[in-house]
């Protein structure tokens, strides 16, 4: 049950029951494209405001994976979600008509992980035979927030990187309930992190604000379940992006792991950053959750993946803080998900 | 342990080993004054900005449970915390030096109820022996946020609350585990709330918006348990204040349940409305985590209540959705507390 100093393994591993992701036009276009269930050619979802588009979105990716997985809404009983905007509105106002009790979660661009961690340790302790872990993200709303109009069209450093319009949406249910369990996912161990400041204090570079968070939730992981990285197929960071991928391995290095080839990060696998002038890579909390529902999952289903450590992280950056001086702390829960078809 | 549609019961019920109360000079004025634990006299407590103040609270407040529970840091296994700003920042900045593994919330002003809440199924399934559950809110870094600069000076409606600047902490450990486990308070089950959105417009009246998710959450808690209202000592609210008291009681007497005399609201508790001039009452995290540490948690203690439903509510409210004329969606989250003294 209690793994080490901050983990969790589940004797009864709670299982993936069913998913779905829904994105916009741009991440219809990169590279997971073909994979994405949904993809949305207006980024309004035919709504008046961002914020009311990023609701929508949530709305569909949560109906969605209900209606894959065969599962009514009543059947599930609590839900874990959260967003980027300030009081989690993109939430609020796309859960509401969900009508399931909901625990609202902010852990800035790691909140899929957070999310699914909740989901599953609520599943497993036997409170809820199914709950909902739904994290998303858009392009316009975050840019508003935390940056810019969109109409000024200001210029960004190559350590930037693009929010993903997107959500994606979990079912978890306990162990044996699924229609053909052998072939589901399921979460075997999650080590949630804690927060990480080593300073960082440039909102164009959030690569560098998350690493050192990443490393940390690594190592804990590591010496948590007694492994190293060749316990993993694929250790999937958030949305480090180029930047911060390099300096996680760099750090990894220095404890003589090499991660270099079992290492994905979502922000670097969502968009083909030359075409698609993306800079360092793709972030936001839909980063990791599209990725996860588009690329992850289906290759732990085929037994392609036996096991990875999904990783979302989370750039603790607000402008309020942001324009008083202060750094940006950064953190990264991780999730171990297994192939069903290790059994 | 799956109690009716929504709610836990706790076979072996986790404990409220300790906790701290943390304030600022008003509510320090005010009825619960001689009960908080710390009042500051300087509302910045020593800080630069309002935020940093509030990051500061809490990390006194979490400190401060922690050594009247005669707890080190390292014995909690995992936080579970929350504040009303945009992206938690009083809470990364507040409780990184704790370094313990974080869950970020974000519920309202319903925050301390959604951390007890998973706190508590934390502890009860096992995953932790030791858990921290936070809350906190700052009038200043509110105001700022949610409606106007202090400096404007502007005028405030009879049904405007006043956000209290305070934060309570407690420390949530298992069956078993305290000192004098006779006299400890624990927490016997809870009842998640869902969003209710009755369409409430006025950012000035957030008691209207949370009524009904009040009256939801109390039915099904009494649907679940099987139980009615004189099951309970109390029903303790957290920020409907005046206005919103009204209107629960009145939802409520439509079942034909009266509440007149066992309910209790954190907001209307914590000032003196007429010589403090706060009109409608005390609403912000800070406003039920405080009540909850300064005053209800003494009385179970004390064995004067046996048995209450602390029920944190919280207004969905953004400044972003309110100026784009969305409506204020509610939450609140039921945990039932039981005194120790009832073994």
């Amino acid at each position: 049950m209690q793994r080490g100093k901050a983990s969790i393994e589940f004797e009864e591993p709670p299982l993936i029951l069913s998913d779905a992701s829904v994105a916009g036009k741009k991440e219809g276009e990169g590279p997971l494209g073909k994979w994405i269930d949904v993809i949305e050619r207006d980024d309004r979802f035919g709504m008046e405001t961002w914020e009311q588009a990023e609701s929508a979105m949530q709305k569909q990716a949560a109906d969605l994976a209900l209606e894959k997985g065969g599962i009514r809404r009543k059947e599930v009983r609590y839900l874990f979600a959260g967003d980027l905007l300030g009081q989690l509105i993109a939430t609020s106002f796309g859960t509401v008509d969900l009508e399931i009790p909901l625990f609202g979660l902010y852990g800035a661009c790691s909140t899929m992980g957070e999310a699914l961690m909740l989901a599953a340790m609520t599943v497993h302790a036997g409170y809820a035979d199914r709950t909902l872990a739904v994290a998303s993200s858009h392009f316009a709303t975050a840019e508003k927030q935390f940056r810019f109009p969109l109409a000024y069209g200001n210029q960004r450093p190559y350590s930037a990187t693009w929010t993903v319009t997107g959500c994606g949406a979990a079912v978890i249910g306990k162990a044996g309930s699924g229609k053909n369990a052998k072939n589901t996912p399921r979460i075997t161990g999650v080590t949630p992190g804690r927060i990480v400041d080593l300073g960082a204090q440039d909102s164009m570079n959030m690569g560098a604000a998350m690493a050192p968070a990443a490393a940390h939730t690594i190592r804990q992981n590591f010496e948590d379940f007694g492994v190293d990285a060749a316990y993993y197929d694929k250790i999937i960071t958030g949305d480090l992006g180029e930047v911060g991928r390099k300096l996680l391995l760099d750090m990894m290095k220095q404890d003589g792991t090499d991660l270099t080839d079992i290492h994905m990060d979502c922000g670097i696998r969502i968009y083909d950053s030359e075409k698609q002038d993306t800079h360092a890579g793709g972030s936001g909390c839909g980063c990791s959750a599209v990725t996860l529902c588009a690329y992850v999952l289906p290759r732990l289903r085929s037994g392609e993946w036996k096991r990875v450590l999904f990783l979302p992280t989370g750039a603790l950056l607000s402008t309020v803080s942001f324009n008083e001086g202060k750094s940006i702390p950064g953190i990264a829960h991780g999730v171990v998900i297994e192939s069903g078809m290790t059994d």
